[in-house]
């Protein structure tokens, strides 16, 4: 893996892929390598598709765009089609399970897993599929210490709410098989 | 004023400055004018304190971070105390009405109301203490049409909260007298 890891947060406005971003890019700093984050505003944001960006890097980072993912969750089938045309070679994709996978994806990069399930009915509140998939992420690609992680939560939720978010990472986490989580490891920097 | 103009939003972790922040970015293109989002990570947002921060520029953005805000929003004493050393001259200072302002501010160019009081009471939620403060800091400002703030904040929350979201820039912009919103228009670029 190259020094630069890109990553694309895809969904519609309101499912809170920029907070997945953020708490990512917040977790990487925190574990000590560095980490831009940014979302696109304006014409690119219409038909309803949200997109946020993290670029993680030993190295100081110049460029904040991100051009080839190396990753992408799309929790939406319209986030999904328009952003798995552009991807890195050997990217992972994680993807809502209510969604149908492009045929063009290679299916053994795939992470379909039930995201927006999960947090409805075993998180109990559906506003948890981003901090659930920020849990799926980093179990899959094994980024950062579970404490690293949930410092990088923390700092970004509203106090009081600190349970909730750290049983939605559980079982965000939970999605993801020892076998999964072997195979897609990511060693970033 | 200057063709740039820097924003800053600070309140503790999980009260959504950067949501708000995000928003402000989105309306500024919505409306045909440049703008960069971002927010710090790592040890600056230690003790709590979350910051983000917005530029706006008719012209290209080439430096995306704030030196010297022109205007700051606080949510918390602890932001406000950290963050209202470093502004530009000249700069509006939107801040809780709970909060007490430091001695050195201009009270002139201080907008003192009860953003949080607000969104609990007349709003019914906490949470959208944010999008109050957008509420009130654009009619304060007279940044962009209604419309297109709504816009910026429809394409950032959850599908479904969109009424109470306008209720809440609406009792924001409530806050806000025809005097101050007189007294402190900018023109942006």
């Amino acid at each position: 893996m190259s020094n630069r890891y890109e990553m694309r947060f895809a969904g519609s406005g309101g499912q809170g892929v920029i907070l997945a971003s953020v708490i990512i890019a917040e977790a990487a700093v925190i574990s000590g390598v560095k980490a831009v984050q940014s979302q696109a505003y304006g014409p690119e944001a219409r038909g309803g598709v949200s997109k946020a960006e993290t670029v993680i890097s030993r190295d100081q980072i110049w460029y904040s765009k991100v051009t080839k993912p190396n990753f992408l969750l799309a929790l939406t089938q319209a986030s999904l089609d328009k952003y798995s045309t552009e991807l890195a070679e050997g990217a992972i994709v994680m993807m809502d399970d209510s969604l149908k996978a492009p045929e063009y994806l290679d299916a053994a990069r795939v992470i379909s897993i039930p995201i927006l399930e999960t947090a409805k009915t075993k998180v109990g509140k559906a506003f948890t599929a981003n901090i659930v998939a920020v849990g799926a992420i980093n179990r899959a690609l094994q980024l950062f210490e579970g404490k690293e992680l949930m410092e990088g939560v923390k700092r970004h939720i509203p106090a009081g709410t600190e349970e909730i978010n750290e049983k939605a990472l559980n079982e965000g986490a939970a999605l993801i098989s020892d076998k999964q989580a072997a195979a897609f490891k990511q060693s970033i920097g």
